[in-house]
């Protein structure tokens, strides 16, 4: 008996869930959790569906694009473990949330490998046996730069590329190789505080409160589709650094949490947003 | 074109969506909005089905029971306005925002009528031309008091009962008469402060948020499945009072949600528990 | 025995809460709550002092001029009822919860009269036997306008005015006339989706959660000094007009707790910041 | 110039600030933030005043002893860092975010070391080069193996001791030995749950919201003073160890957040409550 779970996306149309669910039981599937949601704006299907069973993954591919509408984008991906790379450049709270919940099995997932731009966060990373590589973008254009960090990450081949706090802009064609494949998390509630120092704009803006944003990295710097959010309350009494110290636990927990949701295949990109099963 | 809500609730099996979808999709109705939720525990599945088309409610639920486990609990209700009769006491903070949520439309709801066991709340209710009955427990044994409460209430045969903030405790007798049917807000985060004067009990207790709690009544006091709950902070510098005072705007908004849920047949009871899917 | 509210606000010095008490203690006051916060980065004091007992306000305030830095802000308020103008245009539930609350006694204010520029919330208003004014702004210009509401506001000589979701940009003159007295809810987190249909905008980008803010009014549209916010999550089967019913609790909720700050006397107003002590 | 913590905790009286306040201001130190509470139902007066200047420790106290009221408790405490010992048993979580606060700075506090009743988390503690200590309860009577802990304990003469998901009940005897010196991490929203396995107990009930509690030890098990707690919202999908998973998060934060106020010093204990100066 096997796990795993079938991600349909297509345009919507009537009898799609009875289409789909029909398939699983004439291959003698169990669902074990089922999800399904209908952009009525732009008339698109999503559902993700848990399947238990002894599955032949072509004969159940053919069947369900037999009986799907064209244009449908339907993965069928074994319920495991995935593999990632971190990518950081000085600070350690981001990183260490998922070192440790990696450490302690809350977070069930490879850590390839973690690469920084500096090497402040090599000592940490080891504690856990766990490669670090310094890629230092001092004195390399930025495509050159990049260039660096794609051979090392390419070299692990993972799923998923997370900055957890990488300090970088990336290029669109470094985005392009990796597409809806990078998760960032940037310190503000977005899209509130685009761009620099977001906790210094939250105190010179006298907000009463601050956030975090985990995204799918796009061309547009923090304008990628959302994949959690969550807020804390600050007040007058802090100072910007207060609100960057309060502002670390939010950050990695909604990094974690978005990671896992992404993990568990749980988000469906379309358009600029996110469907999310939880 | 009519909008009906299929609720079914059934011993666990393979191929429950399916059979169900299926039925839909051959009755050519168009399931705009699905549900489903398998307690694994106990074998039991729940699914909620927003259906579009035109019904034909005997051969459907027909069709279904064919199909379906024995034992199985199915309804099939439309999506419309339901009728509730709210219960009171003195305090007008619950009422007062099921009243206005009535008026500005925010909640789709016939407030029947208003009993009150005083009538301080007599002329809240009227100025929102309601009816209000002032069904006062003095010199009554409780059985005969809330015979009185039976014999008001079943002249509008309500979809569901509300007590919003009503301080008198039901009879089981009463309670068996509504079966899942009524609705209470307790003002604590439930299972903390059973009983009398929650806010004081949270006050004695130093905790640092309090809460409130939404539940379906049962013969228990305080212990029926529940359907929201929501906290806030407070702290040392606050009084009971400031606590009961700042508790009101959490205990008004879990029992307007609760009860926007229960009238959207969001809510399955199961055991001591609810299946809400939102 | 009285109770009055000293508010200071001066250049930050050493010794100024000694000196202040002092005073107060001299003039055989009692202190039962006292906050003070010093800005660093503007070396600026502020101080909020409750006192009980037989108050020479004449003397108390000259002791204080004699004792405290030039520049300094100073001023003795009764701790007692304050009287507002509410501004609405079509939308019930800010307004309601006001309305409501005045009624339970939760909020201790006096609502000398509501204005809309259409006619829509008059009967509500009416319900509560509060004068309700319709001052269209049909036909008339801005300026014109204004003029109108001017008179009518400054016929009840307002401590403040509310704007529960006052649909109308205000201008320079008419916020001049009020000075920090002029209170808005905002239906977003701002600066959020700042300007016309915030839930579209959040719809649109896809954000997790959503907020309302209270400010004061400045000749910036949205960018006044912030009081109070709060935010609720959403998902992505919501859409913009479900945000927009789940977001109207968190606005009458913030506007609520907003204005019972500002009427408590805890709320400072410096540069485009506020000091709240809560 | 020095800073340090003046802690004052006194029955009420008139003039207490500016009998405090004058003495810092005629030992010219500057207080750059300060705090106070009145409990008016047992007439006590608590204050936290922080101090920069130059300190003659003796006088200043003596001069506080002379204008204070009998019965005051007064320290005076520099504003440095602490030291703590952590006792644990097999989790890592709460555990894990302390070592890895410590290590990039965001909790100033010096971990003497570890103790753990099992081995489990020995390989954690020693990646951050602290010690660790094996001292099992195995074949131990509870007094013997309480007499093994304090002797390691006391050889690091830490200010405060973190039950960092110990999961041991401790006898009057050994919580005699640290008063108000133990913080535990409780995973329930006391007084909800209290005693073994709250999470399962919170999926019996069904409950919505789950949460965790920090606390300082006193004999009653999970009734001593509380100093945080936090909450998170939960569903009818997740299992016991669903929520177990998603309470670790608010565990460690809570955790962490009332260590913090304690080494800061914000926490005043009193009855079986705490003054917070957030």
């Amino acid at each position: 008996m096997e796990k795993k779970i079938l991600l349909t996306d297509c345009p919507d149309a009537k009898g799609l869930i009875a289409k789909i669910t029909n398939i699983c039981y004439k291959h003698q599937l169990n669902i074990t959790r089922n999800n399904e949601f209908v952009d009525r704006d732009h008339g698109r299907f999503f559902m993700r569906t848990e399947l238990n069973g002894i599955f032949n993954d072509e004969t159940l591919l053919a069947d369900l694009d037999d009986a799907l509408p064209q244009y449908t984008k339907r993965r069928l991906v074994p319920a495991g473990r995935k593999r990632i790379v971190i990518l950081v450049t000085k600070e350690a709270h981001a990183l260490g949330d998922i070192l440790m919940k990696c450490f302690e099995g809350a977070l069930d997932v490879e850590i390839a490998a973690v690469i920084g731009n500096y090497d402040t966060l090599g000592k940490l990373v080891e504690k856990f046996d766990i490669p670090f590589h310094h890629v230092s973008h001092e004195g390399l254009s930025r495509p050159e730069h990049e260039a660096e960090l794609m051979k090392v990450v390419d070299s692990y081949r993972p799923d998923y590329l997370v900055l957890a706090k990488f300090m970088r802009i990336l290029t669109p064609s470094f985005v392009a190789a990796y597409p809806h494949k990078i998760i960032n998390i940037h310190h503000s509630f977005l899209p509130s505080f685009i761009g620099a120092n977001p906790y210094r704009q939250a105190f010179e803006r006298g907000v009463k409160m601050i956030g975090a944003t985990a995204h799918f990295v796009t061309d547009d710097l923090d304008e990628g589709p959302i994949i959690e959010q969550s807020v804390i309350h600050v007040n007058h009494a802090m100072s910007a650094n207060d609100m960057a110290r309060a502002g670390r636990d939010v950050e990695k927990s909604v990094l974690s949490r978005a990671l896992q949701l992404v993990l568990d295949e749980r988000v469906f990109v379309y358009g600029n947003k996110t469907v999310v099963f939880k």
